[in-house]
């Protein structure tokens, strides 16, 4: 008796994608201490080289490479050093055959140099000399101007999300602002009669609004700013009132729990109501997670999500996520996975996505894949995983031994 | 000619655990929805079951379960229904051998009853009769009282990072609130004639201050308060001054820069100066990375990196970030790698630990790690890998093809 028509996992995420073509949120400029994790909304490009003066990498004696040729411990080559290049200071040297100034790390090269003699591979016989005992070739600890970062080059591209190495290469370049997406805003929203919030203490047949927090940190995770609407009882009347208010002051709704068929399913019709019958789809073919809504209220999606715990995360992680992710205009990179054995073999129905949470046990340089045992809505087997394995719609299960890749659910 | 003696990281690390020994941060009471990412300041034991009464999986009908025994397509089970259960109510009822009553997912199971027959496994020739098509196990469908968390246990142990998943256990177990670990704050001092602000442009011998920006990401990023105390000049009493003010209003001081030897030794200086001497180590043998200092002024640990970008990223991943976890209290769990295969050979010299920064490749679901060329100085070798190999001292390099585990720098 199935209420819905579940579709596949593959199919729901095609009608995502048509469904939210456009809908990418607007950007805005952050300084570079508010970068860290947010999205580029434009691509970089250096305006500068970096370093923008040949540097040398190492404290000694800037010399053109060409003079110290054949020099070595028996056979040192000698220089006049005509001069010292202080730290930060532009140097007007020009550096003649057989000339030599001193330079720290990080100083300037004087023209005519292109090598660095290092402090411990010469000797100084007197202040205004210099005996060479190690031949250095042209380009020897030095960084060439332009040789890190040329003028030009792309320092990230649109729909990159800035990490903190990204954050110092914008620095090196002068880039004190960025242009990066907006937060999209969620409103969350918890529906059942049967739902008390966490400070209460729910008497019998009731159960704590555990998918509204689970949810939220789930989605500040993924870069949005969360708007926790509490909690609706199961009325039409009170869903249609928390929609209506939540679609002119957000950029995505999900709705957590209502979207089973034994409870009511208000969700449904709600969206097709303020949303002009636009619901996309309603139930997919993933365990956990089969009675998932998804539908449009004008230009804001909107995710009924079931009411378990586990399916709920699920998913957030496996569908509401990558929607975050279209938004954003996010570019997707391939999600690195974990190498595992499964321990032992698990069963799958053909034509359904599967999703199952496994704990990692490294053995002898190898990972192995166990499956966290206990029923599928229980909210400590998702706490007890260390990732996901999927399960393919295609696949009637998983062997023994199989390799599997597990795409970690901790964050390290 | 080497200021200082090196020694290896593994004596390096031995020295920041005793040296921090017992300097563990505070703890403070924040409500669930602050608690994402935070460490767990001491244990956290469910008071209550989860589930707090037995439940139902599924749309359906409860029953006691030996009374399906036998039951089949052609031979249905009969019942009598004596009520029905309402979500998030609690129920009277008390279920005698041949009765039945209806109850949704999540409803709670009356007395007598131990088993949930599914809606399409059932049939009511009228309202007051069902029969039972398939026969279900006593605890089929149903989730018993504290089956997912029963009282006494552990939600959460001290040290832990909380996660999304333990977000939902928490408020599934009515923790509204959670104490863990007080922010540990940190000052971080760029020192250096030649660095100046991103927003200048430097003038001929001059580069940005790049690793303020890079590191205070990397460390927010690592639960830290980061306050950057901006640009301090290479002069002894500059330095003293700004560390001086520092010390009492912070966990932890990062100067950047100055602890090369070509550039002054300020910090060592100053260390000493203000912490009676107490200067741990000054060179670790590792690449990049050697000039790092690590000293204590009174219970302030002071770490002086290396002034090139990359070399002060390496070390704040790999020694200052270790360092925070201990000041947090943090259980260190095992850093999930991937394995790869080394695209080229790579040598290390032996009694050193070299971190080469690498790229990932998909090969046939297969990871090949390919060092990322450029000299080590360069930003841009950063912020273009995807992961980070580490040769240990007691190897003197990598053979191509050889499996290596990458640590992951980017996030996902």
């Amino acid at each position: 008796m199935e209420y819905f028509n579940c579709i596949a996992l593959k199919e729901a995420e095609q009608l995502i994608v048509n469904k939210l073509d456009g809908l990418i949120v607007g950007s805005e400029q952050v300084s570079l201490v508010e970068a860290l994790g947010r999205i580029v909304a434009e691509d970089v490009v250096s305006k500068e080289d970096l370093p923008p003066f040949s540097r040398s990498t190492v404290d000694g004696f800037a010399v053109r490479g060409m003079d110290t040729f054949g020099a070595g411990e028996g056979v040192p080559a000698l220089f006049d050093i005509v001069g010292e290049v202080a730290m930060g200071q532009q140097t007007d040297v020009q550096l003649k055959p057989g000339q030599a100034v001193t330079i720290p790390t990080g100083g300037m090269l004087p023209m005519g140099a292109d090598a660095v003699v290092m402090l411990e591979h010469a000797e100084r016989p007197d202040s205004s000399s210099l005996l060479v005992l190690k031949a250095v070739a042209p380009g020897e600890n030095v960084v060439v101007k332009g040789e890190d970062i040329s003028a030009g080059r792309h320092l990230l591209h649109q729909g990159q999300k800035i990490l903190p190495q990204d954050i110092g290469a914008l620095a090196a370049c002068g880039c004190a602002a960025v242009l990066v997406r907006q937060k999209p805003e969620v409103v969350i929203i918890s529906t059942g009669d049967e739902v008390v919030d966490v400070a209460c203490t729910p008497v019998s047949g009731q159960i704590r609004d555990i998918n509204s927090y689970a949810l939220a940190a789930m989605l500040e995770d993924a870069g949005c700013i969360v708007k926790r609407y509490g909690i609706v009882k199961d009325q039409y009347e009170d869903l249609l009132a928390a929609l209506s208010q939540a679609v002119n002051r957000c950029t995505m709704i999900v709705v957590s729990g209502g979207s089973s068929v034994g409870v009511r399913d208000h969700t449904v019709r709600v969206i097709k109501e303020l949303g002009k019958s636009d619901v996309v789809f309603h139930g997919v073919a993933i365990k956990p997670g089969k009675p998932t809504i998804f539908g449009m209220i004008g230009k804001v999606p909107v995710f009924g999500l079931p009411g378990h715990p586990v399916a709920a995360m699920t998913v957030c992680s496996q569908i509401v996520k990558p929607a975050i992710q279209i938004l954003l205009g996010q570019m997707i990179k391939d999600v690195y996975t974990i190498p595992a054995r499964m321990l032992r073999s698990m069963a799958s129905v053909p034509g359904r996505d599967d999703y199952i949470r496994v704990q990692l046990i490294k053995k002898a340089n190898e990972y192995w894949a166990e499956p966290v045992l206990g029923k599928s809505g229980l909210i400590s087997t998702m706490s007890a995983a260390d990732g996901i394995v999927h399960i393919a719609a295609d696949k009637g299960g998983l062997y023994s031994e199989e390799m599997v890749q597990v795409e970690l659910i901790t964050k390290q």
